[in-house]
């Protein structure tokens, strides 16, 4: 089984999927906890490219989508598929929505190229994605509680406003696989709710 | 005029591009020098990537060719239409040909996924391509006179023949854009026909 967390900043997935994988690890099920940007050294590396704040030289928005996309394709080659294959459960700490809510939705580029780049490069879907759902400035406050703001991070509340609308869009569009998840409860609540949906 | 320069290794794309520049110099011409995977810091960071020569872990071809579009975009953005627009000359050392001969002839990934990049991700193609030509050993040989090889200097003969197959593909193809030319000649001839082709 494979499972991705989204949401925007701040919105507690880090605590839902630690809850998640001791759920899992207590049922004797052996779990593969990964994320993404990232998940291999090289997609790591990719994602510190993607992350790094530059003030000398803007990132093209097709430079980042690609770039993603670059560090997905590694990350189901070298971590995802296998661990399926070897019956594992895969916890994703996001996934392909990520790239429609932030470089489409946020940042305007178009359906299409998001489209085709999963088409061709993206064989496998998660079963199931939780979207921790909550008001933009409470998750924006906890990330600026974490530290320095990252060149995601860095950017304007209606960037986050378009990126939620976003996941709205994708959730309306497929309830079957994506569970919203109001990610105002407390975390205790949040985790009750995900295995409900886990039944 | 955006002017691109292919071949496998050794065959002496370098040392046209420095006589074409300063021809063009020479005729109060302004001219950018650049190269493929690069020609930005960020895109040179990737070429760093796409370079490196990695024990630890294999990159897929997927990712390899994800990140010379990353690469191809930014360069594109930041250097290639900002120059074209400024009425420079842009001679590039490699551009979208060296993906198809590459990744596609060598590796054996599919046309129809560059082909959807290409379509989705490069506005701007070169108007003139030159294809120095030799056979695959003595390029070879000149490659590994330059010292420590990188991760594709490492490939087999058997590798580059595919690679010096996918340039032949292209150039009977597209015999208006691409020029061929004989690299096993002096480099004042390979000029000399380099200048005639410019016309």
């Amino acid at each position: 089984m494979f499972i991705s967390f989204e949401g925007t900043e701040g919105v507690g997935k880090t605590t839902l999927i630690r809850k998640i994988h001791q759920h899992f690890e207590e049922h004797g099920k052996q779990v593969v906890l990964t994320r993404e940007p990232g998940g291999t050294p090289l997609a790591e590396q990719i994602r510190s490219m993607l992350l790094a704040v530059n003030h000398d030289e803007n990132m093209s928005h097709d430079t980042e989508l690609l770039l993603i996309y670059a560090a997905r394709a590694q990350h189901l080659q070298q971590v995802i598929l296998p661990a399926l294959e070897a019956n594992k459960i895969v916890l994703s700490d996001r996934f392909t929505d990520a790239s429609f809510a932030y470089q489409c939705s946020g940042r305007g580029l178009s359906q299409d190229k998001l489209q085709l780049l999963n088409q061709n490069f993206v064989s496998r879907m998660p079963e199931v994605t939780f979207w921790l759902d909550a008001p933009i400035e409470l998750g924006m406050n906890r990330a600026r509680e974490r530290g320095a703001l990252d060149r995601f991070e860095q950017e304007k509340l209606s960037f986050f406003t378009k990126v939620r609308e976003g996941y709205e869009t994708l959730w309306k569009a497929e309830p079957e696989r994506i569970k919203r998840i109001d990610a105002t409860q407390s975390p205790d609540q949040v985790f009750e709710q995900a295995l409900q949906y886990l039944g």
